[in-house]
């Protein structure tokens, strides 16, 4: 089995997937658009995609992605992130001017660098933050990555767990061609658009409010070309094999004008 | 008066500065970060932040930044967004390798961009990215940024409206340290927590459904430090002076467990 992830080797979504898929094959990938249409194509059998982290938030382009991209969301992983500060040999934590990383990695340490007055410089990766770093040499500069990414390329750690919040987790959500419905202990998850009439969001979730039905998440994106408009993703838990998400769903389908099931899959369980 | 923008000189949001505040002083700052404290340090008397965008969607930064900040929000503003992929004198749309641009403006015209091609590589600033580009003289590269941007710099414009959807509005926030509340006309938003049990939601929204309280929009955001719990933002039409909307926030706060009124403004007209 071969499971494509963003980033350079070393990412934490490169971890992930061997914690989640077992001893896979991985396919790194240069961006979220590259990923999604490695599993389209069958370079891969499977993608695993970071869609929330609980401190920095959603990751708005993979929602996205699954809703242009006809695959099916086959499971979920939730990932503790620890950062850590990355140097060369030789550099001590005074010397540093700059900290490169992920906007993401960036945005999850955003106190702590500025406690320390370093300022901020977006790059493509976390792993890929170690690697140009070894490469330029540079000893006023550190990378913000994962323990497993300096290990790789055989670089300095100059401190674990920089980020502000130790609350740190990323959900992920596996992604392939087929889709796999669970019997129980499953979350659905679902896109739609509504018209633009007062309360419409709320009459849309009236239908799991009346059946007791839990949402986990919601999450609101631009509807291209109708500004002010929105698509609304929500995850709630159940399977598409339960009845009563089914005439939720059937319900809903009264007032979207359109509805797509993105997945229903089994819950993570640590 | 003195208005605090993010970016360089002849970003968007300057513009939009103008437009809205009309002829006042601007103070360019490097991050949202730094234009939220020159309000409150009094270095400037008001910020416009750019909160949301009809294709890319929210800047949850200045999300986050209007509930870390004891500030007001006291206007809003539209601006018609129109792209330009902006050269060094003499170069040729073949000649282009890369572009450089916010992730911002690389997102509004990612499809233009994958239909030339062409690698996008992030820098901080719209306007900035035609002031890095014009200093390094490269006649491989191109920036995306505003015409008004381009003329400042003195660069040649090589193609116009390349953003993927001629629907492409910024909506900003004036903010200031005093709170107005205008009699009628007016949007109100507010931010909220709710205890996370099912169905919450659902009963936060029925106090505005219940009274026909028109809402515009919905963001959820990562409640630091409580993995998968959220606030809430909403907008929604009316003004605090009014007895109803006052009523719905009075029934809220029955079930939020923090509540607050980020302002009351008038709404915007073209």
């Amino acid at each position: 089995m071969k499971v494509s992830f963003q980033g350079e080797p070393g990412a934490y979504s490169e971890q992930a997937v061997f914690n989640y898929f077992g001893d896979v094959e991985t396919l790194p990938c240069e961006s979220f658009d590259v990923m999604f249409d490695s599993v389209v194509s069958g370079k891969s059998d499977a993608a695993l995609a970071p869609i929330e982290n609980s401190l920095a938030g959603s990751i708005h382009q993979n929602y996205d992605l699954l809703l242009r991209h006809d695959l099916h969301i086959v499971g979920e992983y939730l990932l503790r992130v620890r950062h850590c500060l990355i140097a060369n040999s030789g550099v001590k934590k005074g010397d540093i001017k700059k900290v490169i990383s992920h906007p993401q990695a960036l945005g999850q340490c955003a106190a702590y660098l500025r406690n320390l007055g370093i300022k901020a410089e977006q790059v493509y990766d976390t792993a890929g933050s170690v690697k140009m770093l070894k490469e330029s040499g540079a000893l006023d500069v550190a990378a913000i990555a994962s323990k497993h990414a300096a290990e790789l390329y055989g670089m300095q750690i100059l401190e674990e767990g920089i980020e502000d919040n130790a609350e740190n987790y990323t959900r992920f959500l596996a992604v392939g061609r087929e889709a796999t419905v669970p019997e129980s202990d499953a979350k659905t998850s679902i896109v739609f658009t509504l018209k633009n009439v007062p309360g419409s969001l709320f009459k849309a979730m009236s239908v799991f409010a009346l059946r007791d039905i839990d949402l986990t998440k919601i999450e609101s994106r631009p509807l291209q070309g109708k500004p002010w408009e929105y698509l609304f993703y929500i995850d709630l838990i159940g399977s598409l094999q339960n009845e009563t998400v089914r005439r939720a769903l059937d319900h809903l389908s009264e007032y979207a004008v359109m509805l797509r099931v993105l997945g229903s899959y089994p819950r993570f369980k640590e």
